[in-house]
């Protein structure tokens, strides 16, 4: 992965379905049908649940679930006409369970890893690889080493770079990431 | 359990924040503050994510999540001052995996099982005791003998109530109930 | 619970395969057939896997899993006969996961819960319900009130004694229990 | 991968403790220390408990924990001193759960899993890398397609090979591998 690569970026807001179908109308006409899709859409307010209003409960799972099933949506018929294709998640520990301060952002991301197992299983026989990737941990920058105890994000994308071309008679669903010197 | 119990019911559609307020409103001047809360409003449409449109996994959301946060709300205060309570959440396999029929419905019993953990970390201590019952099966009447390999509604009722009265040195976060016939 | 109950104690160590045999021998002569069978024979040496001598792992995998298989082939014949009877093994929090000073104690609780769920899945339908209480907290005396945030014995049998009892239409196979205070 | 690659093979019975140390030892004399251990020997009787010796429990859990564990002691230190070194452990679905068919496999498997752990935990920070890879379904052969829907054994090799390589700032301790085609 050290070959330059040339990227386009197109904003938009994932909890706004407008914007989603608008972002990806782009992407089409530009680019083509989209081959691989990384949700890496994640957000939530964090507080415990008295200081977290319903209104951020909501919003955390627009970003989280709604947001992938509409971009899913938009991928997935080009996807299953070629009979490939990948759409990996974004995960995160808060994931796999609920702690006081996590309230509104673990049960989007809870519902997230569940929907992505929903088509996992219903994809997967398609030829369309569904896979979440959990990050536990804290996001430093590339600019670190590793040794600090923070995920480069360029180490996290090695990873979701090999599943998105794991070969397809051995795709993962589920794997986590997290720094060597995590206490977990 | 023998007994007669006199119980009163009261309509309410958990998908309307408006109509919660009114229920527990009306529960309040009716009966006082609530000691222990059943969330046992499950719903979900069925069916292939293509065939499901957004709307049902907002309103699976909204019946499965945002109710019971906000049901929580309604609840709490007391209990707090009281420093005990009971709040039990009844979930479903679908709490703990997705599926392609289950899409809607999964997503948001995973979120509302995250919620719960979430609710029980943090009330726990605080006196409060919150569970969630993992239902595995499906469910019959109580005119079935058990031996048809369906849950009896009032076999379920026997671990609600045992978690409603657990003493609080060894209290339940999550149990899960099949028939004894069931192929898991 | 309140009444007097007299019991039988017969010493056995479970990691010896003749003890096993010559304990349910006297307790069938003195007692009948087992109907239920509560397997808390938990044992484990602490430490971090260097710290652990290979026969620490073994004699941990011989309490908690060779001795319940074997104390299940003791008493599961007549249970079949019956189309009724109770296995509850005590789990811990180590049968979930593994921690450095756990190693030894964790890799013999998580077989021994994999063992009892295939026996749940086996011998359920035959009418012998099999269930795992995961206790994860520090066990104290009933001469606590539980306020102080470890688990009263007693308080743990009401579950154990729940699960022994549930009508066959609702089985739990797994619950955990721990002190209202626990932070988990 | 597609450079020829030159190996070695020694036999060794991992059930057999001194089998163990008689391989290490000849590795290292003609190799050098270990860098990367990869713990394929699986190994169980499968059949319902009642048709499966106790000793066939033991050897299960011989080959895929203590074999492991002694495997684990013979290359740790080197690894140690240099802060750097892979232990990947092949798993199965097993690992996740019993069946009735799988009581001595998955006993032995869901030990492995929870050992691994123990030692992903303890020595991660020590930079030294554990995974478990949890392999779903049958494993085919490298002739075949994948599209039968089987596993090929250099398809998981992919997988084992990204785990051995992972940058430090973001190992995997836990993936699955499935073939696309798999109902899970």
């Amino acid at each position: 992965m050290a070959e330059a690569l040339e990227g386009k970026a197109y904003a938009c807001d994932v909890s706004d379905p407008a914007a989603i179908k608008r972002a990806f109308a782009q992407v089409r006409e530009d680019l083509g049908d989209v081959d691989v899709l990384l949700y890496n859409a994640g957000s939530g307010q964090f507080g415990l649940f008295e200081e977290v209003p319903d209104e951020a409960f909501e919003k955390g799972w627009q970003i989280n679930v709604r947001g992938l099933l509409q971009s899913t949506r938009e991928v997935v018929d080009p996807m299953r006409k070629k009979g490939a294709g990948a759409i990996i998640v974004t995960g995160a520990t808060a994931s796999l369970r609920g702690k006081p301060f996590t309230a509104a952002f673990a049960q989007a991301k809870a519902a997230q890893r569940s929907l992505a197992q929903s088509f996992a299983r219903q994809l997967g026989p398609e030829g369309i690889h569904v896979a979440v990737v959990i990050v536990d941990g804290m996001i430093g920058t590339d600019d670190q080493s590793g040794e600090e105890g923070s995920l480069r994000p360029s180490d996290i994308a090695e990873t979701v770079y090999h599943l998105a071309t794991q070969p397809k008679s051995a795709w993962t669903f589920e794997t986590d990431v997290r720094p060597f010197k995590e206490d977990w």
